[in-house]
């Protein structure tokens, strides 16, 4: 089997590029969260309910990213929160040259935090550093309790994963302990967080170890 | 916003291969089945459900791809079909070199039809010619509705689109008339089958559209 490495140029200018902005976001007290997901996984959903919970707390602004389209950036400007939307065109994963330019059409001398939404997609987005201070990453119920072995990467990767619609457990067949032993074994630092949007089971947890981030940056 | 486009000698490199993967297919009469969708989408499963339905009727094999791990496989192996394991390693689509090497282990001239279980990917899959006779794609109800304006490149690339987990309908917020109409838009050509391999609902639709495609190849 051919394995081309085509990204070794591409990831260099990006790491350089998302250096300067890990530089730009610490000199400004921004914590920035990469949030990362397969399609359908939950991500605006969860970064919806994590503004309604912390949008008295922080100044929060949002990055959307996708291939096309702009119907997240418009679902999170609805909650009073401002919103870039990036379109890829047909690239699966953010890089740092898109992310600045985010970055210089937001007011970062008020923010506190910026929730990034990279295209849902378990595999590109974890290999691209955009200078963020974590990447987190979503795993739905749905999708099943084997992802960790068929996309080990991203959960070597997260700092925290979320295990969303967790609400949905009855309906599906999914090994619970199975799955959290999997993810441990491959990342034993990075807390497991069951949650649901709708019923709002696990959210406080969430958010706790998120403030707990956030403040770390803010306070610095 | 940067585009680079990366892929473009990679793709000619591809697509010769294809090509060469095509005429070999024609000339044993088989016909192949690109399978895409996300990460727990049900490709497996529904690949699983294919197989019952079609086992007496046509010689089957597959071809699984994933970033790692052979959980797949093993699945397919159990269901007694030949199942040839690809791992990409970071790579977030199959290539026409990989099913090269799985066609050269495969016995072609027993064969009928070939399922190809792409990598968990709605973007990278829709760019790579293998050779196939079709590319088709699952959507899965929790995914959500809006994923035909989020990635309408692997809707317009596939000749039919499945909506799988129909079942789970009730517990999801899944608008299935908009979502069969963003799709019409895109690609008025395609059947939608919705489908629960977990009840057999729409099955049988899916079946009799895939049976006319693969009858076509093998009398031809």
């Amino acid at each position: 089997m051919t394995h081309i490495d085509i990204n070794k140029p591409i990831l260099d200018k990006n790491d350089k590029l998302a250096q300067s902005n890990r530089e730009l976001l610490q000199e400004k007290k921004v914590f920035a969260l990469d949030l990362m997901a397969s399609p359908g996984a939950g991500k605006t959903t969860t970064i919806l309910a994590t503004i309604e919970a912390l949008k008295d707390r922080y100044k929060i602004a949002v990055i959307e990213g996708d291939i096309a389209s702009n119907v997240d950036a418009l679902k999170i400007k609805a909650a009073g929160i401002p919103a870039i939307q990036i379109n890829t065109g047909g690239i699966c994963h953010l890089e740092s040259d898109m992310i600045r330019s985010a970055l210089d059409q937001l007011p970062l001398d008020e923010l506190d935090f910026i929730i990034i939404e990279n295209v849902g997609n378990l595999v590109c987005t974890t290999e691209f550093y955009l200078g963020e201070d974590a990447k987190v990453m979503i795993l739905s119920v749905p999708e099943g309790d084997d992802k960790p072995h068929k996309y080990p990467g991203i959960f070597q990767t997260s700092k925290a994963v979320l295990i969303s619609k967790i609400d949905t457990l009855p309906v599906f067949d999914f090994d619970r302990e199975d799955f959290e032993t999997t993810v441990k074994s491959l990342n034993p630092k990075a807390p497991i967080f069951p949650v649901s949007a709708k019923t709002g089971e696990g959210m406080e947890e969430w958010i706790d170890w998120l403030t707990a981030q956030i403040d770390k940056v803010k306070f610095a």
